[in-house]
């Protein structure tokens, strides 16, 4: 079964939005065995819109629509689509009160603009839309099939996963292609890839994808067979011998993340955490709160900023910071002492650095950041000296340097 | 003059790589003055790269081309724009040398899988790669061009800035087009298009669009003029005109962010600040410190999100908590008191709030949100109810949502 994508609105062809829309359902729809044959692009006009359509179902046995279902003037896919199938719009009365409830819900009143969003395509199947107020709809031209999704990331996931995933399934046959990943953090994409050796073989199967970001090294898998049993072993089979190949790097699979990985491992050993940043300014207290249920095991966090915040909250003598600066390796230590101390937890981070762009000096240049971690009483910390790139860039990557160093402390 | 750009790679098309090229080149152009009225996403292979460059042909002037120019068999974007333009391959001793250079220069010998890189459609000039292996070209079929580059971003982006925008300016004649934005946030996107009414015409010059996400509306003004003074113009009376139209919704303009513009008003006012954060985990903060220089006025930041912390740290009371729960209105009003006393600030944040997934009631569900903002001693509580979609979700809008009530009172 081959599929292409459609993504419809100016501002994907004026540089203000990028289109992750197409590889993030290309993807899903490559772990069910699906082929992405083609992408287009196109404006918020409705000739444009009908014209991919078209040039798309002469490739593809399913077609996936994305944005200009919104309630203003420029989101006419609705009619585009309408004119595709040969069709009229539709009204349908229950989406006009599913739209008025949504927007009591949220003690306001529904606008009149948003009463073109109650019209669909005749023939089509609703998909309903949770988060927002664009239902999607699902059809058939012939024995082609089409989704017809809003163009909000988080909106059109959840109708994807929801409602189209499980009609594709009904309809889809053949070659079962199966896909899972190896998390890493630690070393260079290129000493892993040397380990790796021929692994990475192109015409290898199970196929071995590398990719990297901010540290982390991410392992693709992608297993194609006669059916799922076979290649969901292969995955299985694969993650193991990478597992005991990289050893330590390994901090997860699949959709794991590094915050939850932790999380994991402070409840099954019952500690608990506390945050003291810096640089940072909040990210690594904001990356392990975004896991449901971290309150259980995250205390307390402080953002001390100034020299003033790190004396008066943490209990860090001010005398260190005179001596060493506020980036120092003593400063790290006595942050993630004073915040063990105060939140009464058995595991404290305490992070100085410099984020930059400014104030870096030749001892000190924007990108040295110093890792404290308090285990038990005892601190030690970590130097690291990341490029510098930019301000983001950075925090990002002492964040994460933050959270492997704890994640390798209670692997221990 | 209008453009379409043909991405080629089969890793855009399986959820391995996001097409970011489309979205990079678009914004440049526009800058430039021209429109780009599509994109195509297409695999390696030879037929499908040759049928999007003859549809694309048919709707611009010219034609960006990026990926497919490695040195591996799967590379075969030269073949396809040989046979596009109807001419046959020929080989450069030249590019060949340089290619050779370009290993010895890192202490590698070329492998000989490159030397097909040194093989280029007939009558095309080349497009000089100091980043990497494959030249790019620009050729001319009858009175439509084309630019073939690499797909890495950055050595696509150097030759487009260097070789290729050059040659764009010289052949490049009529209108100019200049864009700017206005950032809005508070109301719903059809509130805004109502408020707007037939300014959002299509045929209007400028041509507004609208675009949102996490409560963020975003207004994108396009101007068409014979020069670009007179676009300028344009430009800033549109601006100026929707400013006064839609008044305190209004936050930036153009590159502005949230955490900026509050930034600056701080700054002026010479007011500092403090966050005492239960259910965003350290977001605020987060997003305050991202702008460099932020430790000016970000004083302290409290991420309390246990009970205990929040009695600790900030000396709510335990009382309050007991009687109203800790998401509640006098709670988010006692964080951001306790915040003020204890960095001395003139103003600070308090939030709290239920971000899910679990822990949601009747009384209280997931979404529900109260923030306090404390200014000179005085506090206001705003209770939101966002729509109960995902975690990251609620906590980006209750951030923002936060950010902005704090440029409101700064603004007054």
């Amino acid at each position: 079964m081959k599929a292409c994508t459609v993504s419809i609105g100016n501002e994907l062809l004026n540089g203000q939005t990028t289109d992750t829309n197409t590889s993030w359902l290309a993807g899903r729809l490559f772990d069910a065995g699906i082929i992405t044959v083609g992408g287009w692009i196109v404006p918020d006009e409705i000739d444009r819109i009908a014209g991919a359509l078209k040039a798309a179902a002469e490739q593809a046995d399913i077609i996936f629509v994305t944005g200009g279902l919104g309630p203003t003037d420029d989101d006419l896919t609705r009619q585009a689509v309408a004119d595709y199938l040969e069709v009229e719009l539709e009204f349908h009365p229950n989406i006009l009160d599913d739209l008025k409830a949504f927007f009591e819900k949220r003690g306001k009143v529904m606008a009149e603009k948003n009463r073109c969003q109650a019209y669909v395509p005749a023939g089509c199947e609703i998909l309903e839309n949770l988060y927002g107020t664009a239902p999607g709809f699902w059809c058939q031209k012939e024995d082609r099939f089409l989704a017809v999704m809003p163009g909000v990331p988080a909106e059109m996931k959840r109708i994807f996963d929801k409602e189209v995933l499980p009609r594709i399934q009904k309809i889809h046959s053949g070659f079962i292609v199966v896909s899972g990943k190896v998390r890493c953090f630690g070393p260079g994409e290129s000493t892993i890839a040397q380990k790796l050796g021929n692994l990475m073989d192109r015409s290898r199967n199970p196929l071995i994808n590398c990719t990297c970001g901010a540290g982390e090294i991410l392992l693709h898998i992608v297993a194609q067979a006669q059916n799922r049993k076979t290649a969901a072993e292969m995955i299985d089979r694969d993650k193991k011998m990478l597992s005991t190949l990289l050893g330590e790097w390994v901090y997860g699979y699949d959709e794991d993340s590094l915050p939850a990985v932790i999380g994991s491992l402070l409840r099954q050993k019952g500690h608990t955490i506390a945050l003291a940043e810096s640089c940072t300014g909040g990210l690594v207290s904001k990356m392990l709160t975004d896991v449901p249920g971290s309150s259980d095991y995250v205390m307390a966090g402080w953002v001390t900023y100034s020299n003033e915040a790190k004396i008066s909250q943490l209990n860090v003598p001010a005398q260190l910071i005179e001596n060493h600066g506020a980036v120092s390796e003593p400063v790290a230590c006595a942050m993630a002492l004073g915040a063990a101390k105060k939140a009464e937890t058995d595991i404290a981070v305490g992070i100085t650095g410099m984020a930059g762009p400014g104030g870096g000096t030749e001892e000190k240049p924007v990108g040295l950041v110093y890792i404290g971690i308090c285990m038990g009483g005892e601190c030690f910390v970590e130097e690291c000296r990341f490029p510098a790139t930019n301000r983001d860039f950075i925090r990002r990557r002492a964040a994460l340097a933050a959270l492997n160093l704890v994640r390798l402390q209670l692997q221990i």
